[in-house]
């Protein structure tokens, strides 16, 4: 389990492409209380709109680590970085990344890091083992995103779905599967990267015993349709034990993307499919709902094709990004028993 | 994916219960033309009944490796065996081991392995990394085991059939997923060992395109239905694209082994849940049969079990120990092209 320090200051590198920042602007729109703000070097040309502070100056407002906030051409670390990496070292900042490459692979990193006793965090890399899956019932509730695919939603509807919770009141935690969950949370595992033998059990220290009124809303990964990443997906849904899940879908694919000999499942025999995979650690596992990625839709489409799925499957269709997610934080608050004081947690 | 060099001397240790030297046992059953001899300390009481060779002698006929055949108490390598171990490091032997904790955790044997220029193969782990899952239809043939649970016959199955399909003329190569079946085929990736993400990965590498009338026979690994290791297995499945599979199954069992909670799916519905997984890498996969670990029935028993359970679902069912799986392999035969003349590979 990755536990890293907040505040963070967001590194950009030398990025020129504003797609490259998507993590730096993700932690920007899901955290924006834990950035103090961004650090370059004068050839980048991008930025994320947030106040420009050096490393020794974040580490001065109080900072807690640099997170690489930019995803890296071929994962390999530009040497031109190094001396605001070292920097940021040297002014007591661990540092986060998540790229392919580990922060752990660079003596030069490594070294330093020691001398001054911070801590190199490789999100996309485990950083300990699990214990194998013991399938126990755990106290407080679960709700899982998952998805038709992979790269459809499935984080940005579990930050949603947690933020909405506790707009209302009730007790929720983002449990972060992914690198840019766990940047975001500050803690989590990346699934991906764990052995398999010990996926479930990974899964099952992800999200623990908690209030009996209490929601982890568990970040999916991947897609049980995926030819390659399906294996993930199961385990992480077995170990998550959920008692709900909201299906997540982009409706202008037909394939699983980058596959296109794999067709993508109907909704329905989606939900079918995970409500029998989940059955087997959770004989309660019900569909709350379904969220779809709409953009590609105009507002009149959007409206039919909501309206239309919403009748046929019999479960709210939500887009958190036009409308929101509160249809389906309703069906989930119906789930909730109602015995505890409402309070964030 | 680990390279074995047979032939094997096999290594006892101080073993003081036969069922200590399972993993013995099932290299002289399996591989008994790839195995020269035993050897042990003064102090074992258990033999497999194998010649009895020292170190020094199995490699001057010409041993490559020196396996330890036992179940290791607590993972931990006893003292007692490291003059053995290095004895057969010094003769030019490969050691190779299925326990948990790995032989290059030792430095004595690293070192002495090193400095004699051979290889420590820990079986249970990886030792590379693996691509991700493509998907992409590879040619031949492929049958994997698969369970209603762990450890009831899935190995012992898929060695079956590998051998009635050669006994029969046709190729046939068992490909191996776990530890002892790994050092009964002198190859093969330990599945429970390979990070999450490159599962079927690793599966599409363990079965590479082949002749058209050409079967793997691949050995499953866990269950659907296990709580702990479900995403083991599905991965493995996808990977390997089966044409055809065989559904394992033991029915003393009620429950998952040590699971008392979590009911095991009748035959049915477990093997229309393989069929719904494997679908998704290969279209036309079907169940070719069963295959029973019948010990607990009495004849009687079993025929009126075979019976009844072969008439509901329509597919042979074999207990390999009990009747062979000829019938099976009929099945497999029914759905291999007719065009190359038979051989064994």
């Amino acid at each position: 389990m990755h536990q890293l320090k907040k505040p963070y200051l967001l590194y950009l590198g030398d990025a020129q492409h504003p797609t490259d920042a998507k993590t730096a602007c993700g932690l920007r729109d899901w955290c924006r209380d834990d950035v103090l703000g961004e650090w370059s070097l004068p050839a980048a040309t991008v930025s994320v709109q947030l106040p420009r502070l050096s490393p020794a100056e974040a580490a001065a407002r109080g900072a807690g680590s640099l997170v690489i906030g930019i995803a890296s051409v071929g994962g390999k670390l530009p040497d031109a970085w190094l001396p605001d990496l070292l920097s940021a070292i040297a002014n007591g900042l661990d540092l986060v990344s998540g790229m392919h490459t580990k922060l752990t692979s660079f003596p030069v990193l490594v070294e330093a890091a020691a001398q001054h006793g911070v801590t190199l965090h490789d999100v996309r890399h485990g950083n300990r083992a699990f214990p194998a899956g013991t399938g126990r019932k755990r106290s407080g509730l679960r709700v899982a995103t998952v998805g038709t695919d992979c790269a459809l939603g499935k984080k940005y509807t579990a930050l949603a779905l947690t933020n909405a919770l506790r707009a209302r009141g009730a007790k929720a935690t983002f449990r972060a599967t992914g690198q840019t969950g766990i940047m975001i949370a500050g803690e989590g595992i990346a699934m991906d990267a764990v052995v398999a033998d010990f996926l479930a059990g990974a899964a099952e220290v992800l999200s623990p015993d908690n209030d009996a009124d209490h929601w982890d809303v568990i970040e999916g990964q991947g897609s049980l349709f995926h030819p390659a990443y399906a294996g993930v997906t199961l385990g992480l849904l077995h170990g998550s034990q959920p008692d709900a899940f909201v299906l997540c879908h982009d409706p202008s694919r037909t394939t699983i993307e980058y596959f296109p000999d794999f067709p993508l499942p109907t909704l329905r025999d989606a939900i079918a499919q995970y409500v029998t995979a989940g059955r087997i650690t959770n004989r309660a596992i019900r569909c709350v709902g379904v969220s779809i990625n709409s953009s590609t839709l105009s507002d009149a489409e959007w409206h039919a094709y909501a309206a239309a799925m919403s009748s046929e499957l019999g479960v709210p269709v939500c887009d958190p990004m036009r409308g929101g997610v509160e249809a389906i934080v309703q069906a989930l608050e119906a789930l909730t028993p109602p015995t505890s004081a409402p309070n964030a947690s």
